[in-house]
């Protein structure tokens, strides 16, 4: 019979993109938009990386137009374990790397290798968007965990304990995270390896934002012999070096998880953007990326200040945590929603419609996030983040 | 437990990326490989179009480095709905066309979006390698009809007929075809809509060639009124405008099955490449595309023709077509076989060991089609093309 896949009214629209489109008709007005919304950095791709694909647009347009290898050029991985050596001090082979469109085909990519029918899939709550998609589209179920603002959005370890059953395929998780700007806490992150060896589950760690730290570190998982064998590690060139339009990306991780998912990658996507490929192995030279970390962090860390700054002095209501990494600060709108008697979701439309500024429902990231707003620090100047947390002020006065 | 997912051993690895393989082996050894086994053409990207893309590297970096919407660029839609006015003499809508990373990745959200578990998914043997794989993924069953070369490879609606059910989803086929290089003769398209009304099932037809015809023309299925509400039409860049590596594509269809996709591909790959997006937008500028359609197709047909002719001089125990389109030619080699007592995947692997000549075998494309090998015509020149068939002549003389 002539109709849609079930799976299509299981997922949800992502609040993200939906709020694109709101701003985008609101700017086809003429209407300036101050947008906290999207994880889409202000920068532009830096010029010595933009300079290099030109030079081989100019130079080379049968390799710029021809496929790739499925899971990657091959000096591309040369680079990518070069780099996991620089800066994360890890020894990774050629054979755990695969390249993907960007940590959105990496997550899927990933749950279509591990997860299926019958598998549970622990998260936290909140968590990026994409978890309970990729977790529902491989046919399995996402169990959530609560995180709380008390806790800085540290992953509670008796909580999750709580959630294990057999039938736990992986725990996913981000750090530094989307959307709380949270970084794990080494004792926590070597908690949940030694419950993945107890209960013998895999370990997905998102690192879209691992070079975006601005205070304290990154736990790499890879430095500890244990965790290699049930960590896969996804990431992204979309943040760092904001390749965003580029779409690309990368996973690491056991070998022969990287090799079913090159296997699948020929039926999703069949190997990834050339040009996008080309730029990426001049980004991951070390002196240009330690030129761009330097630029990129000083930018956002005083954008992050400005921020978090802003929301202190004219928010005080609201509770929330200093993001010591990520692009992001997740809000506790309790005390305000309850006394606008509104939900998170008519906050983010009537803000936007009311005040021009683009926020995110918590409720997108979680059920038991709705009370809350995530806020992006990384797409406005320090001047506009500060008039955008004004306009917020603005609109909850008019409504009390 | 800590496994992997029971469809990664359901999925077979791809033929034609297992041949890249090796011919990336041999090429590192400096050895000259005859390629006749990729998809990928050896033309470069048109300089016009490398131009602009250039410019806007330049002049907009901030504009090339951003996220597009899901779906795709406005201009791009735009773009699309206008082509397909002109060369298909359709009306389509904008709501009724979503971009995507190449066919592939069209070929898996038009899977996802209507495909679940207990549904069967009618496709001819042979079939392009994508369609049986992205029906598992989404957990249906792939049911094979044979074409036969006495038939001229065209869908035979009897046997079709034979193999619907009440569990029939679809029925997938591309046109001009690949591996078969036939193109649907119009009564047995109409054949199709009409059992696909009959039974209420969905049409999916991959148009990847639909510009690579040297005789006759395309069959545009929604010029039917009939047949739109029920025909997905999945098309890429890779082919005619040799935009291979910059991974891009579309669907055009109904509306709902299109915002469905468009939701998947949110969890999918988020958004297409926005370069690729923007060197789209150029080349579908009717003067740009004409131009190069012209210079393409007089290329194409010349080795077509090549290739033919020496397969019919050199080759005259094989049956083939002579392909009216796209870019390959299917060749059944049962009675070489025979005598040389091989498979077919034996003869490819023995023939690019032993003559450096690559090809694809024929059970690649679906189980009945073994004791068949497809050839591309497009991936080298005239007298390689030659050469090419030379070299499998005495191949076939040394073995006998």
């Amino acid at each position: 019979m002539r109709k849609l896949a079930n799976l299509v009214s299981e997922l949800k629209p992502s609040p993200i993109r939906e709020m694109l489109k709101i701003v985008a008709e609101l700017k086809r007005n003429k209407i300036d938009v101050i947008q906290l919304s999207t994880g889409q950095p202000s920068l532009p791709v830096d010029k010595e990386v933009l300079d290099e694909l030109i030079k081989v647009f100019l130079n080379d347009p049968i390799k710029v137009s021809s496929y790739t290898p499925t899971g990657g050029i091959r000096e591309l991985h040369e680079a990518i374990v070069a780099d996991l050596k620089i800066f994360g001090k890890i020894d990774v082979n050629l054979n755990e790397v695969v390249v993907t469109e960007g940590a959105t085909e990496g997550l899927l990519l990933t749950a279509l290798a591990l997860f299926e029918k019958g598998d549970e899939v622990v998260m936290m709550d909140p968590s990026y968007v994409s978890y309970p998609h990729v977790t529902l589209i491989a046919g399995a179920k996402p169990i959530y965990v609560c995180e709380k603002v008390e806790e800085g959005y540290q992953p509670n370890l008796e909580r999750i304990k709580e959630k294990i059953t057999e039938k736990t395929k992986a725990i996913i998780l981000a750090t530094p995270d989307n959307p709380t700007g949270r970084v794990i806490r080494e004792e926590i992150a070597k908690g949940l390896i030694d419950l993945s060896i107890d209960h013998d589950f895999w370990l997905i760690i998102d690192e879209a934002y691992k070079h975006l730290i601005y205070e304290g570190e990154h736990y790499w998982f890879w430095r500890y012999a244990n965790a290699r064998e049930r960590t896969i590690c996804v990431n992204t060139f979309s943040k760092d070096p904001a390749m965003t339009g580029f779409r690309l990306g990368y996973i690491y991780g056991p070998s022969e998880v990287i090799s079913a998912i090159e296997k699948i990658k020929q039926y999703t996507t069949l190997c990834s953007n050339t040009p996008a490929q080309i730029a990426a192995i001049k980004y991951l030279q070390p002196e240009v990326k330690k030129r761009i970390l330097e630029y990129t962090l000083r930018i956002y860390k005083a954008r992050r200040d400005a921020l978090y700054n802003a929301v202190k002095e004219k928010l005080p209501e609201v509770k929330t945590i200093k993001p010591e990494g990520a692009m992001y600060m997740f809000v506790n709108m309790e005390n305000v929603l309850r006394k606008l008697n509104m939900d998170d979701y008519q906050f983010m439309i009537e803000l936007v419609k009311n005040k021009h500024v683009a926020v995110i429902y918590g409720g997108a990231f979680g059920p038991e996030s709705k009370n809350h707003i995530r806020l992006t620090f990384v797409g406005e100047n320090e001047e506009r983040l500060r008039k955008g947390v004004e306009l917020i002020r603005e609109f909850i006065d008019e409504r009390k």
